[in-house]
């Protein structure tokens, strides 16, 4: 990294817990490479100081904005002063960039970066049978992209039902053309599983996908960056299936990110 | 620098203008040498939203701590939980430890890093007799670590005699055996003359110390970092004495806050 000076532009990345959130490696070397004097750093915030945290950052007149991860994607909603459509449509934002007078505004480039993700890799989801699991923000995010790419079909499974009953209502009031239904975390009948949910990210995690009756062309694919190979993967690869992890998603959407906030032009 | 990561302690230099700041370069280089994973990044903010941004520092769990200059050095002493003896004597601070639950511990180092910075380069002043040009928050700081080392008298010389009585004041309640005087500045009868005042910072200003009557053993040192040699120190260099510049108090100092806020271990 370049030397900081009283001149460079703050980032932060706010998640809870934090230790293990990669996007300050990969947000720094972006800003380096584009010889950008900037940084981001890691924001620890716990849930219930979010909005005494926010006070902060809007009086931060070196911050220059923020990538925004789990637990707090639907929270900011509420905290910023502009809030994009997609955040908007999904109840939830990953981005936020400051004014110079300390307004925020925020959008959301999950589902943007997953579905670019899985394009990179050669795995387009349209015309495909989808399952999600989760129905949170990040899940939220991907269910309205895999939609908008134009899926075959998206089931969505969640541990508490009526949250994917939510999310399929809404989904069905963007796409009115679009098959969505809640379903079952299990991959048979599916060409494409994603967990969307923070399972995995502990060692004792229980699995969040039943890979029970997956063909053998199946594409599992987790949001999850830490470990790289998360249980789910894992079992995936040992079953002979095609895995699809979250470092994709992220470096789609770091670019996406760095524009947003300013910290890059716009391409 | 080494790359930042979600587990990587977050410091911050608070300050208004902040452009000019040169701590967070050389902080993170002693970061670095000591191979700490820590940053310290600028944290512009306005005195008029100071108390907002305090709320959100306190929430900032990566937070490891902050350094603080002008014009923040006394209004932090009221958002603070516990201020060290130092600052509270001096009525300004310029470091801040978070503790893990938010609390914000502060204290004045600008006087021991001073000291230190003597010290290292073999002059103790204990036991000599010194004369200190200048009342303001520097001056103070060094003011109080002079009479905290024992030195055998200290002259304070400022053009606005008040606050220099002022000061001696403040020492004489401190200190009721130190031997405090206000007095010229004039260098003859002292060990050790020191500029505490911004005098030099410009080409054109004034000398701070008339060096009438220095003995050959005198020592003239200035806290000024920039120039490195000031035109005091050129005239003393001169006439043949001892020159301490302001290169080492910033040097012995930024130890001692890297220690202050938990970045170093202490020594």
């Amino acid at each position: 990294m370049a030397t900081i000076t009283g001149a460079t532009r703050v980032f932060g990345i706010l998640a809870d817990p934090i230790a293990h959130v990669r996007t300050p490696a990969l947000f720094n070397a972006l800003l380096e490479e584009a010889g950008v004097d900037g940084v981001m750093v890691p924001i620890h915030v716990a849930s219930n100081e979010l909005a005494s945290l926010w006070q902060g950052l809007r009086a931060m007149k070196s911050l220059g904005g923020l990538v925004v991860t789990v637990p707090h994607k639907s929270a900011i909603l509420d905290l910023c002063d502009e809030v994009g459509d997609a955040a908007r449509a999904i109840g939830a934002a990953n981005v936020v960039r400051r004014t110079d007078d300390g307004h925020m505004i925020c959008d959301m480039y999950d589902g943007k970066g997953f579905l670019e993700g899985m394009r990179a890799q050669g795995r387009d989801p349209a015309g495909r049978s989808v399952l999600l699991v989760g129905a949170g923000g990040a899940a939220s995010a991907i269910a309205f992209a895999l939609a908008e790419a134009g899926v075959e079909s998206l089931t969505i499974a969640n541990r508490t039902e009526a949250k994917a009953a939510d999310l399929v209502a809404r989904l069905s009031r963007h796409y009115p053309d679009g098959r969505f239904a809640v379903g079952q975390a299990v991959a048979g009948g599916h060409d494409i599983v994603v967990n969307g949910t923070a399972l995995g990210l502990r060692p004792d995690d229980p699995l969040p996908i039943d890979l029970e009756g997956a063909g053998s062309d199946t594409i599992v694919a987790d949001i999850i960056m830490k470990p790289e190979v998360t249980p789910l993967l894992a079992a995936a690869r040992d079953a002979g299936l095609t895995t699809h992890g979250g470092i994709h998603m992220l470096r789609a959407q770091l670019r996406l990110l760095a524009e947003f906030v300013g910290a890059l032009p716009r391409e």
